[in-house]
């Protein structure tokens, strides 16, 4: 039987085995065969970690062999010896997955060290102080990092000696008052473990391992890869790295370097450093760390072959570098490099660059850039240094991404009143609903204390770019006394607030905000992603003002235009009230004529926005009794402006009462009760397009998608309502008008049907979000609640409405695509649910074969970016 | 091309080509066959009428052709001719469907009659009296049948004539009277119709045939097709046969009879008739018709070739016949016959019989029943005369068979009070909720404004066996007055009302209800049933009444046992709702510790009834705000009793507020959130199961079933939460005790990704309520509202909550099987859904290859025998 290998030396190592050894483990390897000076070591790998949970949370007798033999390796690589009293080996040893993850284990450092190993350090380095100064930051980082004791009480006791020293720095302690400290280490660590602080190096390294390994299941790094779609199952590689000291005299140093400015892009060395100092001093900000620049100075023959391996370490990933140095007695050693994190700004600019400078091809350049971090570029943000002093004083989701900052009003008519005067405003509700609309286009920020990632306010507010802080649990609004609470403190009606949607703080003062700039590298960067890509993108917009925002982001056309948002209008949701409340056919028919001007000017005006390109047209989608009122006095004043009783009217309303109204009387299902409905947006769709065509000359075919269907038979009934209506208005115009009718696919046997349902829909959209909540059987508004107790207990790993559920929804997405391109082999298939702007959501949309992706007008350059990188990935 | 054959003489016909010429055609040919005195003709087959839909509602001109030549062929055969004025031909034309089918057009006698013909008919018969009664019935028939004319005004004219003359009867109108009655119908019909009474009796047929063409499609037939699964695309046959009469003098007559007593099934000849009568007459009851056994007195002759031809018929089809015949002038004819419809008793002693005659096989006679009709066999019935004279008053869904007679009260405590103290109460809400649970355990029918047929009030009542009728909103209820209304008349608390929960009628007055009575064929009947079949039958149960209520049915096991129901009983609602608001994990504890006995006992209660029998228990199901009360002033009481706050209360029954509850924090999301609550499930199964194995000797395996599952984690989840308790628990006890661990499969996701699920899963429930709810994304509570609109246009034939959808569901169901099996080949298949008690979907389920189908009590016999019939189908 072929033992398998999980322990690997630096010098086994290349980049190609960075899914087995992670980021930094290939990294090393990588510039170990470049022949760089970096300290050597070994790396445990990442199936050493998927089999440490396999088998129970232990590592395994024969992980435990495969170490022994790679440290008796690094011993005879580096000369030294693991816990030798002579000639002591000192490793640090650190966490390392495929990709840079924040919230799991840092570093130890020093590990190696015990009371004999010390004096072997002290006597090399002729170098007391700097021996137990070594010893005494191990006990602490593994105390703490490794076994969980509290930093705190070793921090209490380094505190008691300087002040008993009456000293302020711990540079200005002892040897001897580090002996000291040292035993008061070590009886801390007696008391709280109940034995001795371990001696055995090999015992410190194989409780450092499984720290690590365990920090890959923590709270905080479970949460990081829930937001950053990291499956649970990749694990993490350990690396032990043999350690070179910064801080054994002035010619020793420390320092962290960027080939490039992180944060303009700018192409120059960026960084910083520190003489005698070792890596946790640079972050510690004692000292004020020295410009790279300054280095040329201090140790010119160091700078200029630091100069050499940073451009050569760029050259060879072909990307900005982030690299870690050190300086022992004057001789340079590398740490290791990675690809270094950067602004959305100075992302742009490096890819460009790195193309104009012929080292990355346009295909090559399109990959560097994380799609998401395209957000930034395009909404308003927090001053930096007014974020600095805040403290949020709640969290909710980060719903729809910007800043905002602005007086608080608790009504969508106080929201929208005292932004007409002139301020600025956040609107705070429990939730959001239709109604709410013109409030929530007023205000330049939203937060809302229930609901999810897909409630009202997080869609309404991502189509209209408006930062919204959703579903904040935390904070106890009173709707009646105008005040929110949270902490202990009342916020009152036209007090400040500041909410971030990229993240989902919320802060309890102003701060200040800075609007987005767009550089010309935008444009550069996303002209080549269109080159590139082959799935067009659309944009979810319902009125000319959102069409044309969508078109300035590139959208080549609306892939759905939600007509019920118009009904909400001050102007005429009298008359679709009117509508709702008739009795009869003919009340309705009237309420209905006055409907159809309104809506065809609609039309009209998001046709001559759009121009050439092609627009979905969705028709009346929600269940009636959301353009009612639901408060006893709203259903008062109505029923006296609409001229009939209260009792009449509450009737009314509660006839239209739904226990599930996602599941109720909506959608087509709202057309085959009240064809008239149809027929009136039918009238409003083709007299626009009539109309537009004749006076500019463009050649619109409105696409009129029927949506909730899931019976072939209940299309077939709408769309013959459609056709007849349509065929009529175009004979009688006399022009040649071609239009298409689809449906909206959200309804698993839509799907599971999609075959026959093709055999009257010229083109499918999927409704993602529907579709996942009938997929899943659990509501987007209702999910919030135990959503959070999936996470915790790892049943989810991401959140379905925000990312395709490929198992499930994808499923269907697959059956619905091949059953309904097996009818119609010219079916158009495209995706107009949130997924739309998400970019693993894109990519799988680009390999399933959807001609294109919707999503609303503020993510259209996200998912531009991913369907080109989606075009890349799939060719490789 | 070979042109396809629309039009077929009897004479080439055989009992094979029922669907092509339908049931009465494929008798007539087949009885033409058999050399028996069958009036000739023709029948247009099914696929005319199906052709006539696909052009646009018209008769091809080759299907004219068709015809015409058949009249040819049978005027040759009859040796008469159409229209003629010496020996006219005349013919009935009739509808005959594949299977009977009330609903359609009614007979066209004497077609072939007009003014020229009467006089060769008078001639002929040389009886002017008796052409021009024919003719003047066939104008009336023709006018009203074919052509919608009111039959009112037609009645009105003889009338008006009968008045004049002084007379009473019609047959007291000499011939001269009858020919001014014919000339007056004549001028109505030139006055309504704009143009002469059609001569050409060709014009006549085609009309007639178009006629019976478009009575497929009226609203009645579609309702009647709807409720007794008939497709709409089977069409109906037009049948045309030369008349013979039975009018003609006292050497004629006319008569129906049936082999064997429809009543009771007695095996003896039942039936009546009318010397000297057409049709019309003996079901007009002008005159009272004579028992069949008096013709062996009038015509000894004719009754002898009656019998044998009777009995050769009975032989012939091997099933008791229900046949018409006329004697015109001696000589005998049969007109039609079929097997004749039965009662329920009649339905079983005739099957019965027919094995002991030898004539059927067990698995023929099994064939015989109608499973549905087994219902009333179970339930209690009014009495015949007392329901003969009343009148409805309104009209619900039939959701619940049987039928009660009671005093109304409106709220459960009311019903359950009245109840007690002695009184029949029928129960009527808006709709029920699981609070009213002891109410309607305590009424003997239940009444409700809202829902639908698997609505709360609907699925509890049949679990019940308690007769319901559902969503009627006809009826208004006022519940603070204690009142509802209907057509301007008011019912008071304590009024009798009586319901039919087979019609869904409701009756305004107290009316006498039988009780069932249960012969021993049904015993014998149903053991027959149980030697063929393979599917197993289950029920649906959650006490040990309706346990031991389904083992007398016959029951197999308990389906589903659903835990909940036992949470309302009022003597552990306190408890549950402690645990509701308990704010804590400990305080939640203390709360479950005092549900745990009770909810013990249930199980211990439910394994003693079953025995030996599998017990599947379902873990708490449906969100938790059911528990709490909704109305203000219950909320008060409650925060009372409970000892905190109204506000406090409040703000917990507001926090678990839902936007769609039926996709909410339910199922299993509830043991993921509070594991706790699984915990003590898990316990109470199974120290229940522990004790009665033990004090009875008994070998329970209990089987747990983990609810709303859409991803196999979840499962995961709970499952490992059960099987750690439940193995400590068994190890603690020292027995061994076996158990198992499923799941539904209710959530599309779940069928999905059944071959995952399987993993964990050791059995799956199809819940097809919900998985129908979210295939279709439409709510059981809500679809009431737009269901009729559905039907009304034929978007759906049936409801698909009553009958699986075999498309969609059916096709998630195939799926779930198919990767479940794959996975885990000896997984057990099941389903729990309402449609366990349907004929059409047990056969799906037996096809699909399930282990058992689950169903309410009372429907287990209807399970049994369609399980078995789908056995014997499938078979063939």
């Amino acid at each position: 039987m072929e033992s398998k290998k999980y322990v690997y030396l630096f010098n086994e190592i290349d980049a190609t085995m960075r899914n087995l050894v992670g980021g930094k483990g290939a990294n090393l390897g990588e510039m170990t065969k470049l022949g760089l000076p970096i300290p050597q070591g070994f790396t445990i790998s990442t199936e050493a970690c998927t089999k440490f949970y396999v088998d129970g949370k232990t590592i395994s007798d024969s992980v435990i062999e495969e170490i022994d033999l790679a440290m008796q390796r690094t011993e005879e690589i580096t000369g030294k010896k693991f816990g030798d009293i002579e000639n002591p080996l000192l490793v640090s040893v650190r966490s390392g997955a495929r990709v840079s993850m924040p919230g799991m284990m840092d570093t130890i450092l020093n590990l190696g060290l015990n009371d004999e190993a010390v004096l072997g350090l002290a006597k090399l380095t002729n170098n007391e102080r700097f021996a137990y100064d070594s010893y005494r930051r191990f006990i602490q980082m593994f105390s703490d990092v490794a076994l969980g004791l509290e930093k705190r009480d070793f921090e209490d006791i380094l505190d008691d000696i300087k002040e008993s020293r009456n000293v302020k720095l711990d540079t200005e302690l002892t040897a001897e008052d580090l002996k000291e400290v040292v035993a008061k280490y070590k009886e801390l660590f007696r008391k709280e473990m109940g034995k001795e602080f371990p001696q055995s190096p090999k015992e410190q390294l194989i409780n450092a391992v499984r720290a690590v390994f365990d920090s890959w299941d923590n709270p905080r790094a479970n949460v990081y890869r829930r937001l950053n779609d990291i499956p649970g199952n990749w694990g993490t590689a350990v690396n032990v790295q043999a350690m070179v000291f910064g801080n054994m005299g002035n010619d020793c140093g420390t320092g962290v370097a960027f080939t490039r400015d992180p944060a303009t892009g700018e192409n120059k060395i960026f960084g910083e450093y520190l003489i005698n100092a070792q890596g946790e001093d640079v972050v510690a900000g004692i000292r004020t760390p020295l410009p790279i620049a300054k280095l040329e100075e201090d140790m010119p023959e160091v700078y200029k072959e630091f100069m050499e391996i940073a451009n050569k370490l760029e050259s060879h990933y072909r990307d900005m570098q982030d690299m870690e140095f050190t300086i022992q007695q004057g001789k340079l050693y590398f740490l290791q490099t990675r690809n270094g994190k950067r602004t959305a700004q100075a992302a742009l600019k490096i890819a460009v660059e790195l193309v104009e400078e012929g080292i990355l091809s346009k295909e090559e350049a399109i990959m560097k850039v994380e799609p998401k971090k395209l957000d930034t570029l395009l909404h308003p943000t927090f001053d930096p240094q007014g974020l600095k002093e805040a403290t949020p004083i709640a969290k909710g989701l980060a719903a729809s991404p910007g800043a905002a900052c602005g007086k608080i009003y608790f009504t969508a008519l106080d929201a929208k009143a005292h932004s007409d005067s002139g301020e600025k405003v956040v609107l705070v509700r429990l939730e959001t609903s239709p109604e709410d609309i013109e409030g929530m286009a007023a205000a330049v920020g939203i937060l809302t204390v229930r609901g999810g990632m897909t409630s009202h306010a997080a869609v309404v507010a991502r189509g209209m770019g408006t930062c919204c802080v959703a579903g904040c649990g935390e904070i106890a609004v009173s709707e009646k006394n105008k005040t929110f609470t949270v902490g202990g403190v009342t916020y009152n009606e036209g007090d400040y607030i500041s909410i971030d949607g990229s993240t989902g703080k919320v802060y309890g003062a102003a701060i200040k905000t800075v609007s987005p700039e767009i550089s010309g590298y935008f444009g550069t960067f996303m002209s080549w992603a269109d080159e590139i890509r082959s799935l067009k993108v659309r944009a979810n917009a319902d009125t000319p003002k959102d069409a044309a925002q969508a078109v300035e982001f590139g959208a080549e056309g609306i892939g759905l235009c939600r007509t019920e948002h118009m009904f909400f209008e001050e102007d005429r949701i009298a008359a679709v009230r009117e509508m709702i409340v008739s009795k009869t056919l003919e009340q309705r028919k009237v309420a209905l004529e006055k409907i159809l001007p309104m809506q065809r000017q609609d039309f009209i005006g998001i046709y001559e926005a759009m121009e050439y390109r092609p627009v979905t047209i969705r028709f009346l989608d929600p269940p009636l009794h959301e353009f009612l009122p639901s408060i006893d006095e709203d259903i008062k004043d109505l029923a006296e402006q609409m001229s009939i009783t209260y009792d009449e009217l509450k009737a009314t309303i509660d006839s239209l009462h739904e226990f599930n109204p996602m599941m109720g009387h909506r959608g087509c299902r709202l057309a085959i009760s009240y064809p008239e409905i149809a027929e009136m947006q039918t009238r409003a769709v083709i007299e626009a397009a009539i109309q537009v065509n004749k006076e500019k000359g463009f050649n619109i075919v409105p696409e009129i998608m029927i949506p909730l269907v899931g019976e072939v038979k209940e299309l077939k009934y709408v769309k013959d309502i459609v056709v007849s209506t349509a065929d009529a208005l175009i004979k009688e115009s006399g022009v040649d008008l071609k239009y298409m009718v689809g449906t909206m696919i959200e309804i698993p046997r839509a799907a599971l049907t999609a075959d026959e349902i093709a055999k009257e829909a010229e083109f499918f959209s999927f409704g993602t979000n529907d579709l996942t909540q009938m997929t899943f059987g659990f509501s987007r508004d209702d999910a919030g609640k135990f959503l959070a107790d999936y996470y915790d207990k790892k049943v989810y790993e991401f959140d379905p409405f925000q990312k395709i559920d490929q198992t499930g929804v994808g499923q269907l997405v697959k059956i619905a695509s091949k059953l309904g391109r097996e009818t119609r082999p010219d079916l158009k298939l495209g995706i107009c649910g949130e997924h739309g702007g998400d970019p693993s959501s894109v990519e799988f949309c680009h390999n399933v074969g959807l001609n294109y992706v919707s999503c609303s007008p503020f993510r259209v350059p996200i998912a531009r970016l991913a369907a080109a990188q989606a075009q890349v990935t799939n060719k490789r």
